[in-house]
């Protein structure tokens, strides 16, 4: 139905915009060269069957609120084949930032848990 | 630091409004009882120390939302120790949407932890 679709979409949205920063600044975390937005969406794909999590879209606004932070910078490129490319690493801030956020995400995923199991975290 | 704190509140905000329309359809899956959004934000603090997850004034934003969109009902009955309270209960819809949510929360966990732990899903 419809209706499904519409509560499930938004459910998945907004469940996405909240994982996508913690997604971006691991995945900037592991790598050893910089990477631009359609590389990063690249990877974030590989072996997946389904449909991305993130579309590539959706990457840039959180690429650029991840800089306006100091958790990313970027470096302008020009490229060969098209327009100039922009490069992201992760800076210190943002390898210290990665560890609280990886501890939030766990005590996320266990609340959440507990509640859908009906259990209590004592 | 004081930007530390701003990166992972902002962090911790966007994740929480993701997960707490799952965490509301959960806990009024789970009661016998009509809940009014007090008891819910009670029900979650139970065998909790920490600081809510969902704060109170956060909840009731999402239980409209989800009343809108058919997934709870609504009785409002007045109270005898102050204004007249509104009763959320699960309706059919939402249960249905419940047991998808849930399938969505479960490849939501997988694919971020798939990419925190560097591996694939494949």
């Amino acid at each position: 139905m419809e209706n499904e679709n519409i509560a499930d979409k938004k459910f998945q949205k907004e469940i996405n915009s909240g994982t996508a920063a913690l997604v971006l600044l691991a995945t900037l975390n592991q790598s050893i060269d910089q990477m631009y937005g359609y590389q990063i969406a690249k990877h974030l794909e590989e072996g997946r069957d389904e449909i991305p999590m993130i579309k590539q879209g959706a990457l840039y606004p959180v690429l650029r609120s991840l800089e306006n932070s100091g958790l990313l910078q970027s470096l302008v490129e020009p490229s060969v084949s098209g327009p100039p490319r922009k490069y992201y690493q992760i800076t210190e801030t943002g390898r210290d930032t990665l560890l609280r956020w990886n501890d939030i995400w766990e005590q996320t995923k266990s609340f959440v848990d507990s509640i859908i199991e009906g259990g209590k975290n004592d």
